[in-house]
């Protein structure tokens, strides 16, 4: 894997252009080169998985937005009119609109139905699903990774819908980063400030609820997660396991990974970091990765938002690799030679 | 041209998405809405201008590369193989390639000769230019904006090379920010110390020869710029003239548009910065035209690379604005409401 990276490198450095001085363009590229295990990883088709599902502790008042909403955005997912439907277009990538466990199930031809329940159980009673159902959640986005690389996805972004779903991805965030409620819990869609109280008391209640071990990802996830999360957990550890590179979104993206990486720590070699949001806990979900965001334009929406627009940049760093003339080539002096 | 910004705020408002969650990618559109005085600025097509020209000052040792490489690299550009024809492309953006005055005129068909000397003289000696020159640069990079602004183009990037020209950006800059040398000088495409100390003092050197005003911006460029820093700001300037957004690149254009704001302040408003680059001179000249950069990627290259980067961002803004379904047309709820 590591000759890959080098060899990469060597490709870069002489194309026609001063060492280096594409910087992180350089650098996206050559972590696929090591991933997948070839100098030259040829360009790719993108396709953007979001998953969408009902989470029980939204009943707790820790959403801006009542839980009526999560459906509304899946039916607008299915007729194109979201913010990630715009974004999957102007990027060129397929969007496959996953309903994990929304209250009432999504109808809608253009949604795949890939259900663990009718929404989780509240996180502040106990745990969110059973640990079978974690499980099984993960063993379909798997599944899910598989399919898309067998059709020709050679990159694959993840997003996310589900009312209350900060809530959930705190919680996970606090026990496997580990850090208090209240540092990573954040406002969310638009919480004010004592739906931000009842959000941190909810996440203090559900941590001492389910007693959970933080050693064990599955279990955490069962107990505290989502079944839109499970699933992404498992669309991560499908793209890991197929060397096809990841490319989160925000922070219940991140929590996801976060719980792929306890499960197979050498799945963030495959992730690739698209925004920074300011949800608080974001960023301390991404230092905890290793993993450094391309672009921080304050974005907080979800859905897929910000993988979607760094798509584009990763592209573009594919191209550069594939396309640009080296030196000999294109009769240019190499100073730095 | 204030009602069209915040016509365009409140068409982001109503689209089925929490108010402000698309962060940046909102603000953009917004900005164009009120450069252009409409509510849905519609999409566009990009033209991205890559000026080409040589310094005097070049031989004073102040490149890692000698001056041969800015005809080899306009010849790459006319060939396809630079990083900027992979960037224009994947951008779907015109690339129009200028010869601004090279040492040795460039031959290709594919490079527009708009010519005003082969290469400046050296700044440490004296004016780059007459006056009469800067001013028939600028005059051209304005006919050019116009002419593609006719030819449909309604977005335009711009972007430098030439041997030397950190050297010269970082004069205007020192003199227009107001800044030492020593602050706005770094190592361009790879000075060593030694190098930089030599750019350090061909900058001080010129600004003790050339006793500029510094209210007299064409006077300072016509001193100390390029022949393709002169020929972008009139590119900057004709894009605030057709009220066009025009998107920067990094130092050198940098230095362009601080000329450009200096003798016409309200052009900022049609000024895009794309991203930020490693050269140090480059954070406070963003700073000093209160713009903020899209993305930080520690690209240090030039052509125009930063700028073609950014336009898929800037074409997801407006495609979000113009595309996105509302709360009342998606069936959506509006807690915001």
């Amino acid at each position: 894997m590591s000759d890959a990276r080098a060899a990469a490198q060597r490709a870069f450095d002489l194309k026609t252009k001063p060492r280096g001085s594409l910087g992180v363009l350089e650098e996206i590229a050559v972590r696929i080169a090591a991933l997948e295990g070839v100098t030259i990883p040829p360009r790719r088709k993108a396709a953007i998985v979001v998953a969408a599902a009902d989470h029980g502790v939204a009943a707790e008042g820790v959403s801006a937005y009542p839980q009526e909403v999560t459906p509304q955005m899946v039916a607008n997912f299915a007729a194109g009119g979201a913010a990630i439907n715009v974004l999957a277009r102007e990027a060129g990538a397929r969007l496959v609109v996953v309903d994990a466990g929304v209250a009432v199930p999504c109808e809608q031809p253009e949604v795949r139905a890939l259900r663990f329940g009718s929404g989780t159980a509240s996180i502040t009673r106990g745990p969110a699903m059973e640990r079978a159902v974690a499980e099984a959640a993960v063993e379909a986005g798997r599944a899910l990774a598989a399919e898309l690389v067998r059709d020709g996805i050679g990159l694959i972004a993840v997003g996310e819908m589900g009312i209350g779903n900060t809530t959930s991805a705190s919680a996970l965030a606090a026990v496997l980063l580990p850090a208090k409620a209240a540092v990573v819990c954040g406002r969310g869609t638009g919480l004010d400030d004592a739906g931000l109280a009842r959000k941190v008391a909810a996440v203090e209640r559900a941590l001492s609820v389910n007693n959970v071990d933080p050693g064990d990802g599955i279990g955490v996830l069962a107990a505290l997660g989502g079944f839109e999360i499970a699933l992404l957990t498992g669309v991560i550890l499908g793209c890991y396991a197929e060397r096809v590179p990841v490319v989160l979104d925000g922070f219940i993206t991140g929590a996801a990974a976060l719980v792929a990486a306890r499960v197979e720590p050498a799945s963030v070699d495959a992730m690739i970091a698209s925004h920074r949001s300011p949800e608080p806990g974001h960023a301390l979900i991404l230092d905890a990765l290793g993993l450094e965001p391309l672009v921080d334009l304050r974005m907080r929406l979800g859905e897929g938002s910000g993988a979607a627009l760094a798509l584009p940049i990763i592209a573009s760093s594919l191209a550069l690799l594939n396309d640009m003339a080296s030196f000999d080539d294109a009769g240019v002096t190499d100073a730095g030679r």
